[in-house]
């Protein structure tokens, strides 16, 4: 299986690559997980959001195929602990799904295109985080979620 | 008004240190907003968690004064948008309290005398992260308080 993480341009800030750079090595080779950075739309301050949300769409959906599950970071998305999502990552092992592709919205969140082919909307607070510290947060999740499952001690509770 | 931010221990990633030093000279002046890291308790791997509890809520109260607001950034706590945390802190500004604390807890979380003192506790997220990383989501959070009462334009809602 295949896990990507989806977003929408570069990671610019230095710090934040050097952190996302710490947790990729750590996390499970054969979970074959991926930070994919698709290119910023083109004029995207001179289009109007619906537009540019658009085009993000046709980004995202290049990268998506039929058989893939597709989740979105979305604050209207459902919580879970760590442990509840290190659960859904272990039931996504155990599907026959090849790939899980998990989206970080553009500045405007996503289309509606990309909601109807979502399968599911997953969110991390109900406060808002800047775009390149959601990566952050969710690398560090998914790392989390591989020591849940190989049963490092990592939380207390 | 004073806002503290009151955790154990030193920060030591660098790189989170070089992002909370992005954002804590953004947050306005008449906040007197401080991070303060309190020191770790010696032999706390050799200390059983509730006497760990125990010493760190000395240290924690040894910072609070009679009149001073207490919250808790907590897993039991209660969840805000980041517009609802910026008039949080509109309130407590329009208020009479003149230093609210705000704890981060230690690997083991509060002791009981803490949840005693405390007025409100808050929550940013369902899910666990490293106890350095809230520090930095939170003095984000502070950032976009007050970039949120300034009225600049910080987020498309």
């Amino acid at each position: 299986m295949r896990i990507n993480l989806i977003c929408i341009g570069k990671t610019d800030d230095q710090e934040i690559i050097a952190l996302i750079k710490y947790y990729l090595p750590r996390i499970p080779k054969h979970w074959n997980f991926e930070l994919l950075e698709l290119p910023d739309i083109k004029n995207a301050k001179h289009l109007a959001s619906d537009l540019l949300k658009k085009e993000e769409a046709k980004l995202f959906l290049n990268q998506i195929e039929t058989s893939d599950l597709v989740i979105l970071l979305d604050e209207k998305g459902i919580q879970f602990s760590s442990r509840e999502f290190s659960a859904k990552v272990d039931f996504w092992m155990g599907s026959s799904v090849k790939k899980v592709n998990i989206l970080i919205g553009g500045a405007y969140g996503f289309s509606e295109e990309i909601y109807q082919r979502s399968n599911e909307k997953i969110s991390l607070s109900k406060m808002t985080f800047t775009h390149q510290m959601i990566r952050l947060f969710f690398v560090e999740q998914i790392y989390r979620a591989a020591s849940i499952l190989q049963g490092k001690p990592y939380h207390n509770d």
